[in-house]
């Protein structure tokens, strides 16, 4: 689909300096930008390049409302999320229709929306219900029982246990695998020996989640592990059994979260995080990179970064570097 | 399978007090209990909550011999145990026959024994044995040579190396990776170039192990990998070339062994742990999370807990970590 | 193919003392040796052994080159270098036709070079392109457009997303994915929602890259990841969206790079390593294991080891931890 300036304008709620008739043929960055590109900036110093680039128009913010621009300018008050919306926009498929690819092995019993795509080779099992628009890629494995949306989207080369349940528009990135067994045993005493403590919980997915490539999120023990609506995780994360993250939380790569494990809405975890068993992290906290949250602690403080291991407030944490880092070096002299 | 409270002790040596001929039909937490479940508890605080659900019966320990109870108590020395036990007898499946899928593409040499099943488009390739009773999940590859032993479980998506061994019971969770060839290079220091070491040894997993979703344990190099039996395994754990792990180890998620390390019998390892090469952890070690062992370091300590990077007994950490605290809080002041 | 220690010398440039013409079967440790078996040792300490073990001949260096020997010794400067590639000789397979699957799916528009080999259930997509003797294993999902050079090796169950480029001898092992979309959103501040920044750029994979088990390499979001010539990565390696690698880097396995993190020429990294976004890892330095490195930092150095969160020198962190143990130590009095 085509669109110029003017109709990217409009939805966006954006005003244009400049040529509303202008062609846009997708989006990019300045330093790859075609004619045709939209590009954006979000400061007044990248302007001049922007503008000597082959860009057609520039997303930008109120700071460039009085530039003498060369190319049109679409003025937003958020240029960057402005820039993602025109971005789905124009990229925006055209609609056409998705198929079941005949090398896919679905059960009589699954009911598929309409819509669907089904890639080569993917696998569904009984009872599997998948909703309107939703596309499974090549070689995922769908377990028995389990529930997926509409506008789901699972890459290549997912995994997902049976019974596990997403919601709508939910993102499963390649190799991803969902609802594994949580890793739960009981030492017998007598021989030394590890005996399984029953997996037969579940997975409950929210509407909007995004995994990333590779991640792992087991189901619960005896009850569920739930992760709500909007929160966003990256490639490589752990979450064990019974965890419970809230919405709109961001959990990047590597970090991983233990069996039992309560995160509130809104947080942000950096990436290669460890958050031990039973921990709470409420509303809004931010764990810093690398941070590791001990054993049943709870972690406070909306808008508060916490670091180190054990995670503790970022300011007095950094003080303690300084300190170290000084005395180490007086002792040293 | 239908299951009375009666049969259910009788199997686990534990006495009931109440009615035994009650009908069970799973287990299940407390906060899920329906009509028929059987549950467990491990200490009085939760007996009456356990009384007020619709559990059909709950296991206890000694500590509730004395209480007077709605429902029927099934008394044994360890609850969670007796619990963990009584799951697998009221979940056993019933003997159902299994199936090789007739999209999996097996290898005229391999050798199938009775009653395995063999998921869709699974690949099994040359002179491949699996034991009898065992399951090879949807997608997995088999590579040539490898030996599967009985009653083990390989969930989807799995890829196994030739030549890797595995014993019997052994669990595999979804998208592990066994066998893959370790990291090993020599540098030419003319070209400055990195040509790879020779990987061409096996890896042999021992009876009763289980390994988590997305995990890799790569071969060894010349000679092999080895894990010895009842090890348990979480997700995204990575176990290097030549890495020797003993009897009943516990390796928690993203945790990372380096090449040639040896584990003894009996350790605990957090999550997130790094184990830098030829590191030996003494038997019976405990390593707190996201501890690290600097390269060739021995620990030594049966039932110490290790932590911190370098990783130190426990205790002294802790005082480290206090001491800083503490003076860096009154050197800013 | 037989080669004896002779034919084998003459490829090495390295000189035998004692009788050329003992045929070789393969390489392996002293421990493993068989008669037939090259082995290899790096000092005088292990000749003995080596020399008691029934190996047919040894690879040393030029500290042998006056032992008494009771078996042919082939000199070499660096004899782990030699014997790494006596091993590819000895090794080589000898040239047998490689076919493609009968239940690979290959779109027909799909451009496939000259001896390729396609495993069982490959799928490749539109418009790839796989040069000559490369090799795709069972189960792996090659997105639209991808190309990959010749001599490849894509090991079972590997995911390329779209677009995505390879060089030469690239290896990739089991269940990696590479080209997946990078974690990047905007926030909605009216909302609180995130919405996805839109990650349509490129991953390049130069000649002589290998990359390990279930690593995830994401694609630039608007630009390109890039990873030069002949570095290696380890398993479980997180490398996130426009991150840029140099050649001859080494990263060792559970690391993460987040985005545009940038490191150039020759770095050795080690395992668990964080590297924030925007971060620049200037030639020739040395990260420890589980080090750190904060956001947008710059580590410098040739040769030089950091270590710690934050990654410092080494010897300054070494003072630190030793400062630290003793004052803590002194004050618990």
């Amino acid at each position: 689909m085509r669109h110029t300036l003017g109709t990217i304008a409009e939805k966006l709620r954006g005003r244009v300096l400049g040529d509303t008739s202008v062609s846009l043929s997708g989006i990019a960055s300045v330093s790859s930008a075609a004619a045709g590109s939209l590009v954006f900036i979000e400061d007044a110093n990248n302007l001049e390049r922007a503008l000597a680039s082959p860009a057609a128009a520039i997303i930008v913010g109120e700071f460039a409302a009085n530039a003498a621009a060369t190319k049109p300018l679409l003025i937003c008050a958020h240029p960057r999320l402005a820039f993602a919306r025109a971005a789905e926009l124009l990229h925006e498929s055209d609609g056409q229709l998705k198929t079941i690819h005949a090398s896919a092995i679905v059960a009589p019993s699954a009911h598929i929306g309409g819509n669907v795509a089904i890639g080569p080779r993917a696998v569904i099992g009984e009872r599997v219900s998948i909703g309107d628009e939703s596309t499974v890629g090549a070689g995922c494995v769908i377990g028995d029982d389990v529930e997926i949306g509409a506008h789901c989207r699972l890459d290549p080369n997912v995994t997902i246990y049976s019974r596990t349940t997403l919601g709508h528009r939910v993102v499963i990135q390649g190799g991803a695998v969902l609802g594994s067994a949580g890793f739960g045993y009981v030492r017998d005493s007598q021989t030394g020996r590890y005996e399984p403590f029953p997996q037969v919980g579940q997975l409950m997915i929210e509407d909007d989640v995004e995994i990333g490539a590779n991640s792992t999120i087991d189901r619960g023990a005896l009850d569920e592990t739930r992760i709500r609506r909007g929160t966003k995780i990256d490639n490589l994360v752990h979450v064990g059994h019974n965890v419970q993250i809230g919405q709109d939380v961001v959990v990047a790569a590597q970090t991983g979260l233990s069996g039992s494990a309560v995160v509130e809405d809104n947080v942000i975890i950096g990436g290669q995080v460890g958050i031990a068993d039973h921990v709470r992290i409420e509303a809004g906290a931010i764990l810093g990179a690398q941070s590791g949250i001990p054993s049943k602690k709870t972690i406070r403080g909306k808008g508060v970064v916490f670091w180190g291991t054990p995670a503790r407030p970022i300011r007095a944490y950094l003080k303690e570097l300084a300190f170290l880092s000084r005395s180490a070096r007086k002792a040293g002299g």
